[in-house]
C-alpha cells in the first residue's frame, strides 16, 4: 500500500508542491501501446511495456510536475494486465508527488464507498476526478476523507460539453454554474479538498468558475493535443496567489519523442509548458 | 476473450430472452467480502473468494434472470484481484444471457474509446450504464457498437439524486426529462441500443422516461435493499407490450442467505422476484 507522504489537506500538499517547484504543470499518465516510443516497442507483455514506459516518463518529468494524473480508462483497457500496471505506476512515483486518478466515477451508497477504498486505501491515489450528475450522497464517501482530494467535473474540455452542462436553467445560468456553487456546498459540509475540473477551450466558463470559487483548485486539461488557448487559460482561471490551476498535459509531453530520446524530449517539453505557464503568471501578478 | 453468443441487436437479445424465461428479473452481481456466506468465508484469496461466490450466485439463478449486471466498484475495490476476479466471473454465466457491466463511466475523445475497447472487447461485455454528463461525443465509442448496448443514468435511485438531476430547466422541466430526450437523439444518430436507468425509488420521473421513451429498454434499480415500490415502479414503467423494464436486485439476491443454503436462499428469492413481476404485469396486460 502506498498514500500521502506525509499527512494535511490536499490543498496545501499541492500547494506545497507548485510552490517548491515553480510548477503548475500536471503531466497526464495515458498509456497508449500504439504510440510507444520505438525503443520499447520489443517488450511483449503489455503490462510491463506500460509500465517501461510510464517509468521512463516519471524518471524524466517528476521534478518538473506539481502533480502526475493517470487516467483510468487507459488503464482498464487492458483488463487485469492494465490495472497491475497502475498499481506498479502508482508506486513509482515519488512520494512527494501528489497523485490523482482521473477516473470521472460516481455510483450510490455502498457502491461509492467501494470505489472510495480502491482509489484512496487500496490503490493509494491523494485525489480523484469525480462526476457529480449522482448528486452529493454518491461522492460521500470521497468527501469522507481530511487528507484527500475530490475533482468535481464541471466543464469538461471536449466539444460535446454542452449537451447538458450548457443547458440554461430556470435561472438563464448553465448547468455548469449550478456545479460549481454545489462544489462550495460540498466543500462545507465535508473535510476533503473540493476542486473542479475545468477544461482549458471554455476560458469564460473558467472565468466563471474561478468567479464562483476564488480559492479552489481547478484541473486544467485541453492545453496540449486539444489546442486550447493557454493565455486565456491562465489569464481566467488563475486564482489571486498566481497559482491554484493544475495544468494538465498528456499526450503532448508522453509522445513528444519517438526514438532513443523520447524520455528527454518529454522532459522538454514538460519544461517547455511549465515556462510558458510562469510566463503568463508573471505577466498577471 | 468472450462476448455475445450472436449477432443482431442487443434490444432483440434481451427480449428474446425475457420472453424465452418469462423474466425481467436481472440479478446484480456487487460481492462484498465482508458479506460472504459462512461456507465461503475459509477462502484467504479474494479473487478466489469473489469466484466462488459469483459461480454459486450464477449457476442458482442465470435460468431465472433476463440478465446479470456485475458493479465495477465492488470488484475495483480490490485492485488487479477484484479486476481478474470480475474477468472470471464473466466467462462463467452462460452466452445466452445477456451480461451489463454497470460502470456509469463516461470520458473525451480517446479515452472513451479505449473504455469502449476495454467494457466490449477485452471484456465482451453485452452492454454498459454511461453517465451522460460530459455529452454526446463522449458516449459515441459506446454507442457505435451496433451489436451492444448503453444505459444512460436518467435518474437514480439514491436520495440525493435531485442535486442535479431534478434542477428545472428555462422551460420548467427537471434535467432528468432533457436526458431521456437526448437518449432519443442518440438513439436516432447511432446504431447502439439506447437505454435508460431510472430507480424503481421515482415512481413519477419514471412514468415521464417511459412517456419520453416507449420503446427503450429501462434499467431499474432500487426495489430490493433499496424499498422502492414494485407495483408502483412496474405501473410506471413496463412498455405496451408488457416487457421493457430489466427490474434489478442485487444485495436482496446475493445475501438472502448466508449458511449452507445460501445459492438456494439466493434462488428462491429471484423465483420469488421474478414472480412477484409477473403477477404485476399479467394485471397490467
Amino acid at each position: 500500500m502506498v498514500g500521502p507522504a506525509f499527512g494535511g489537506a490536499f490543498d496545501e500538499r499541492l500547494n506545497d508542491r507548485m510552490r517548491q517547484r515553480d510548477s503548475l504543470v500536471c503531466v497526464g499518465l495515458d498509456p497508449d501501446l500504439a504510440r510507444l516510443p520505438d525503443p520499447l516497442r520489443g517488450i511483449d507483455d503489455p503490462e510491463d511495456a506500460i509500465v517501461a514506459f510510464l517509468a521512463g516518463i516519471v524518471e524524466a518529468t517528476a521534478d518538473l510536475a506539481c502533480a502526475f494524473k493517470p487516467n483510468l480508462g487507459f488503464f482498464l483497457a487492458h483488463g487485469t494486465a492494465g490495472v497491475r500496471a497502475l498499481e506498479r505506476a502508482r508506486r513509482l512515483i515519488p512520494s512527494d508527488v501528489p497523485v490523482v486518478l482521473d477516473a470521472k466515477i460516481a455510483d450510490i451508497g455502498s457502491t461509492a464507498a467501494a470505489y472510495a477504498r480502491g482509489v484512496f486505501d487500496a490503490w493509494g491515489f491523494d485525489a480523484v476526478t469525480l462526476n457529480p450528475y449522482l448528486g452529493e450522497d454518491a461522492l460521500a464517501p470521497f468527501l469522507a476523507r481530511p487528507d484527500r482530494g475530490v475533482f468535481v467535473l464541471c466543464k469538461t474540455s471536449n466539444p460535446g460539453s454542452g449537451d447538458l452542462q450548457d443547458v440554461a436553467l430556470a435561472d438563464g445560468r448553465p448547468l455548469s454554474r449550478r456545479v460549481a456553487d454545489l462544489a462550495n456546498a460540498w466543500a462545507a459540509r465535508h473535510p476533503a479538498t473540493v476542486g473542479l475540473v475545468v477544461g482549458a477551450t471554455w476560458p469564460g466558463d473558467l472565468a466563471a468558475a474561478r468567479a464562483a470559487c476564488p480559492d479552489r483548485p481547478i484541473l486544467l486539461p485541453g492545453v496540449g493535443a486539444q489546442q486550447g488557448d493557454l493565455a486565456a487559460a491562465l489569464a481566467a482561471g488563475i486564482d489571486r496567489r498566481g497559482a491554484g490551476l493544475v495544468v494538465t498535459s498528456s499526450r503532448a509531453i508522453l509522445y513528444a519523442g519517438s526514438g532513443a530520446d523520447w524520455a528527454d524530449r518529454a522532459r522538454a517539453e514538460t519544461e517547455r509548458l511549465r515556462d510558458e505557464v510562469n510566463r503568463h503568471r508573471i505577466r498577471l501578478a
